[in-house]
């Protein structure tokens, strides 16, 4: 099958103009069908309290209210997915970006958890495979905001690290999917102290031995449980590391490659 | 050759809720292949004001400097594009939102005009017929924001009407277009103060009759001027009408019609 790289960058690049060049650059020069998936970064955070808007975390996870969603629309969407595009373009990178709404690409539902209102804020419930066929396939490398909605007039805040891999799984049936996810660290480390103590391969076995002898930040768990689940899932690879090394890590240079 | 509608919304449009939903019900259910291209409206200059950046015009166009083109590109690409996107989904027209940056559909570059200096405005080179005729052919109604790029990593705030106007001349060569003006009145009135006065068919002569007669609102002409530029590029008809009367304009039976 041919190879599709899904890639999603979070705050830590998107925010630093430098590391955002270097990873631009590198992505433009995959020659592989690609999507981009960004998260948002301070700049929805900054401009809700620019407008006085307070703003509030639940694990994590932004209270979406209807104010934050017009920002978090504006900044996500609006700003950051183009000033990306506009950036791939001058490089000779076909972009388009794209929110879950358009073309249908991303449906989902307005997350409902007992005791806590996330507020506009959405899971994902389907991917638009055909739709993303289509798009790669007049040579435009995708760029999704993490912004998606529920086909009933209702976009929703989305978490980007779930958008990306949902669009992972979902495109394995046509794909061999790599998933590669950005990080501030260049892999999972064995010492966390130490960035040389990159894990380069990290298989379930060995994972498992890892996890009961508790010799994995416990931060990680949840990211490498899911990164599993995407493989058993039918994604051909994960790899985490430093998204301004994307062109090592896409060599098999660099980062963790997780796989069954 | 096949039928293609470009219907271009304004602001009074796109700042009245009642209106816009009227609109959108009626666009949603055009059977051809159609693209909307909306402007800002007011939205963006509230933004600006609550944020402290000062707004200046001149001749009616924005002095978009570097904070205002931020605004702009938040609240034409992300949010009116992408809350008019979610409406249409919602009524199963599937719709994708792009700016001129989004798969190089719209190159243009930045106005340069001796004595003012428009800031980040753009005036349009190139539209890019290839991406919108495969984007048409997936199915998509497309929605256009009025901000394009010049290739060279920079947005810029473009004219509405022009860039329907650019890409309803630049889709003629494929499509029988039409190019309908969204308008707060019915149509070019006999009597501006008359709203039953609609001239119903506007013809090349009778146009310079009334123009010599003086009969022609002058804050009509350069927008009929344009239109008759458009006519005489390719493009088979041009109608200025009441958006939320679209279904009635394209049936041939409100708005005026102008033609060779």
């Amino acid at each position: 099958m041919e190879s599709l790289y899904v890639i999603k960058i979070g705050g830590n690049i998107i925010d630093d103009e430098l590391l955002l060049t270097a990873f631009l650059k590198k992505f433009a020069s995959i020659k592989s069908k690609k999507i981009l998936v960004h998260g948002g970064g301070k700049l929805a955070t900054r401009l809700a309290e620019k407008l006085g808007i307070p703003q509030q975390m639940i694990d994590g996870r932004r209270i979406t209210d209807a104010e934050t969603l017009k920002i978090v629309t504006m900044v996500y969407a609006g700003y950051i997915n183009k000033n990306i595009v506009a950036h791939l373009q001058s490089r000779q990178c076909n972009a388009a970006g794209i929110s879950g709404a358009d073309g249908n690409s991303i449906l989902s539902h307005k997350r409902e958890k007992a005791g806590i209102d996330y507020g506009y804020a959405g899971d994902v419930d389907q991917v638009n495979t055909d739709l993303f066929k289509q798009l790669l396939d007049c040579g435009l490398a995708l760029v999704v905001a993490p912004i998606t909605h529920d086909g009933k007039n209702q976009l929703l805040n989305t978490n980007a690290d779930t958008i990306a891999q949902e669009i992972a799984k979902a495109m394995s049936s046509s794909f061999d999917v790599s998933l590669v996810y950005s990080f501030e660290k260049p892999g999972v480390l064995l010492n966390v102290d130490d960035e040389n103590s990159v894990i380069r391969i990290l298989q379930a076995l060995y994972y498992k031995e890892l996890k009961e002898s508790k010799k994995i930040f416990a931060g990680m768990i949840p990211k490498l449980d899911n990164a599993f689940t995407a493989i058993s899932q039918g994604v051909k690879k994960v790899i985490i590391g430093k998204g301004e090394e994307l062109d090592q890590i896409i060599a098999g240079k660099a980062g963790t490659t997780i796989s069954q």
